[in-house]
């Protein structure tokens, strides 16, 4: 076990169920020194979950950026968007590091951003887009890293590896089918994730016009079709996504890319034809990947699936944190 | 199958889900010819649930107690009970009938009224307490009918058979643990009743405050100690019934007594020592009930569980409308 | 209310979910004189379900195929595919008007048979493959109707309509992603179907080497990639299919096309934009069919949903039943 | 964080729920070298769970009580209580120290054993009762720890330190209410554990004759009633316990009752009146109590719960491990 340096670390946004998932992990993380944990506004956070007693035991303040720039070094994001647009700059501007949960400055393209995030400022400088098994180099130096959440994670695991290697074919459409649980909706109730609406329930949402699918097209260099489902459960994502090899291309190859890509990513599980399941990767920082290609007719179906909270959320931010300071990438992760 | 000259009636509050339960039950019941369905504020009601779609054609119009008074004989309020505390009362000085599944009118004890239903007027005349089975012949010339919610009706379909028969010891503690789904705290979003919040949790609620609780003592006459919980499902309640028989009393005087009770309740099926499930009375009109004795100890314990939305709130509602127009207590409830 | 002659009627397999489904249903129905309900084996049914207690009062009888014949007119068939492949030419020779619920009938192409249904033997003359909306005019006549299940139906409905008026592009792939709740998995306990491994749980199955994917080819034409996937609910299914547009057709036509196939349909609902979910057809017959365009890229999204025990199993083959008969197509299915 | 010296462990029943939780705890804890783990026969085990992946790289062999003996100084035994009647004692006499997850060793009453595990014999010297919170002093030097279970481990902290103060009224009724997730059922698929089954249902059983009941009983010194209810999700249970005190005592007196009992047990928390709820225990080792005391009738509702498979299998165990072993309580309970 090795023994770090431990740096001063705040959260904001501590309430929600991201938050709340951070605050588990960095309390417990051999590096971090988790000094404050903040609600999403200024008037003052809920009370703190009972599920945390005992687990943290500071207390929660109302939101405060200039305290988190006076007593921290490095800041989790996890408010709403348009709060995460203006602290976010004015810490990275204080000499903070931030890892941002929200969208804000996920998105490169201007257009793009300004019709999916309204209120996001042109990105401060040391931007990097922060998934770490395929942007690990640039993240280490980051000072603001905005960090993928839950569906452009499973579909960028799954593709990108098979589009740098030259598998898919130009012309074959991308379909991702994606089915998430309710707490990927935050918190705040609605009528949408009201039990009685979601027991018993599945329904599409968002077809055509989803900013994660503008997202993951950005990322990929080319569009996709992202279709996303609320299921009934409680916490992560399963993704099934088909697309079409170039001729030639068949099972070994896109074993081999996955393989290429993912030896030595501590948190990419490959499962092969033995497709997996969101029961396995809840509560982890796992995201798993699993297909199954029809030669013949150069069809794949490619499964991915992860914790929305874990790995689409709270440990992507802290796997993150890891890569910036220099840590074992699983540090706090276990 | 009979032939039933047809009341003209009307719903209030046809877009909760007991609302949506009474219209899909009356849009097809032989001796009903639904004519109006109100939301539950004169602001007008939500869009009607795409469920009902087929189901029943009329329009959804804003809550209008006028018009229900002028284009109906039979009203069934299924809004809060503030609006029913005031639309009732003026509903029988016009001369219908009136079905209210709110507790406004329920208890009788003027002190009682006051602390859990502090909106609720002095009831009128022609106001009766409608449990079908153990209120029989007084629904039958009532003018407007309080109909007992899911808790109360489990509880004293229960209980009072038992007491009737003079089985339960008087110093004998009797305590009711209620397991509830979550439509049975309406479909406006909440944070207890978020998905996220409600999956994969059990939590009681009410403990020693329940006006339900008022209302079982003073059906039964003495008290009870009443615990409800909230339990990941939709629609059902169950309650547990723990209680002490008198001296020489056992399980041949309990199986009697039920029996004598309910020779002849369509709505009552009695399991005897195979304890009845949720699973088995969703969505339908059946109250079951089920019990274990043990003998040296005179220890009782009592199952019962029934649908909150239709034994405990549309369905109880229709059934009383069959007995106070003298049609066959199934009418509609198939 | 019209009045109809009776016929007697006999279900074997019973106690299944589909069975019990069946028995709720012609228990009730205007023109069905429930005579025999049996298990699905010789060695005599389980007990019969709590739920059906005062729904239907005869016994359950081990399965007895001369028996159905000597005392039925009608045999509904809800066993095992190995055992409908042997009952019901027999029944037919006898004479009697058959609805299976099995697979063993519904593949026309023998070598596809063969595959899939290894124990079906060639089918006997009078056979139907009959989904009521697409194939009214054969049921009216058939002695064997095959009764298409859950994923058919949707499949077949949503893409039928469109792939018949000309919309699709001949080079379009179609995907076709089914979400499932667990009863379609019957009612015999398997690992899979373990409520510890269900709940909180997603997986897909059955990629490239589902026989519901032969059977929606055979009658569509034309080839998809079907992929099924088990969702944590009990009853229903929703379909996500991905299609592409021939050049020039657009939501217009799309939306004419359904409109055109189902006018005068009682149990399919178009619901256009506002797509289908669920929770709103569970315990009914009918198939909600909802779609979204995108037209510069001629992209087609239609989600379709139903229950999978009613329209997919039960009511579909009392729908069949209602035509064969002459009766309106709704009679038993309100 | 401290440095232990490690003890050589092995797991018997790795492929069970509870095993499966013992694996994850032990593969990470600082003071145990986990060598082996094994199914539940010796016909082999099933294959590993997918959700172990990357947590535990060891091989999973068939049962072998001779190579647990030979292999390892120390045993956690997850397995049904017939093979663990006979193994414990023999890993015992070989000198290695045992915990045990089954009820074979639990009850110390031969009769009462008699009755409720036929299979266990008259227990070895050095057995002890292991709930760490009661008992912390006997585990320390205990050879067999027989480790409670979900049921009585809520039970008995919610009730011994009540009656240990004398808080209770000895003529009066102690009721409890259980509800219970699935998983605490097993592994092994059954009818009344199929997914269908359990979805949307709750129901009552074992009772007056459930083998808990008699162990809670045996632990207190005093009858109560216990019935158990299985709940729709996989993890957690919750007892609602009523009891009356005697004249005099209050709310004070149980809380003082309680703080006086859990001052310094880290896994004990105290809610006070906001009753604790399933989902903030899930996943951890916490038994969390609340409670409500009706001071003019003396009633008091106590709610207890606690994740099964956590504090009620394999966390207590490795809790009990910790104990005997001289090392921080929480060693890899965190």
């Amino acid at each position: 076990m090795h023994s770090y340096p431990t740096a001063r670390v705040g959260v904001a946004g501590a309430t929600g169920y991201a938050g709340q998932e951070l605050v588990r992990r960095l309390a417990r993380h051999p590096a971090a020194d988790l000094r404050l944990a903040m609600g999403s506004t200024a008037a003052g956070p809920r009370r703190p979950s009972p599920a945390l007693a005992r687990v943290w035991s500071g207390d929660l303040a109302p939101l405060d950026p200039d305290r988190l720039a006076a007593e921290t070094d490095v800041v989790f994001l996890a408010v709403p968007e348009e709060a995460a647009a203006t602290i976010a700059p004015a810490l990275v501007t204080a000499g903070r590091r931030v890892f941002d949960l929200s969208g804000a400055f996920r998105l490169r393209d201007a257009a793009a951003r300004q019709r999916w995030y309204p209120h996001s400022p042109e990105p401060p400088s040391g931007v990097v887009y922060g998934l770490p098994e395929l942007d690990r180099e640039a993240v280490r130096t980051a000072r603001l890293v905005a960090c993928p959440g839950c569906y452009p994670t499973a579909a960028l695991l799954a593709l990108r590896p098979l589009a740098e290697a030259g598998l898919l074919r130009p012309d074959g459409d991308v379909v991702i089918d994606a089915k998430s649980g309710v707490s990927g909706a935050g918190r705040t109730p609605s009528e949408r994730t009201h039990f009685s609406e979601c027991h018993g329930n599945v329904g599409a949402y968002g077809v055509f016009a989803h900013r994660h699918g503008a997202e993951i097209a950005e990322r990929l260099g080319f569009g996709v079709t992202f279709v996303p489902h609320l299921v009934p459960l409680d916490r992560g994502i399963l993704e099934t996504i088909y697309a079409r090899l170039r001729p030639g291309a068949g099972a070994a190859a896109v074993a081999a890319a996955y393989q290429t890509a993912y030896t030595g990513a501590p948190f990419v599980r490959l499962t092969g034809e033995a497709l997996p399941e969101i029961k396995h990767v809840v509560h982890t920082n796992f995201c798993d990947l699993g297909w199954k290609v029809d030669e013949p007719s150069g069809r794949v179906v490619i499964v991915a699936c992860l914790d929305n909270l874990v790995k689409g959320a709270a440990g992507q931010a802290v796997q993150n944190f890891n890569l910036a300071f220099g840590l074992d990438e699983r540090a706090g992760l276990d």
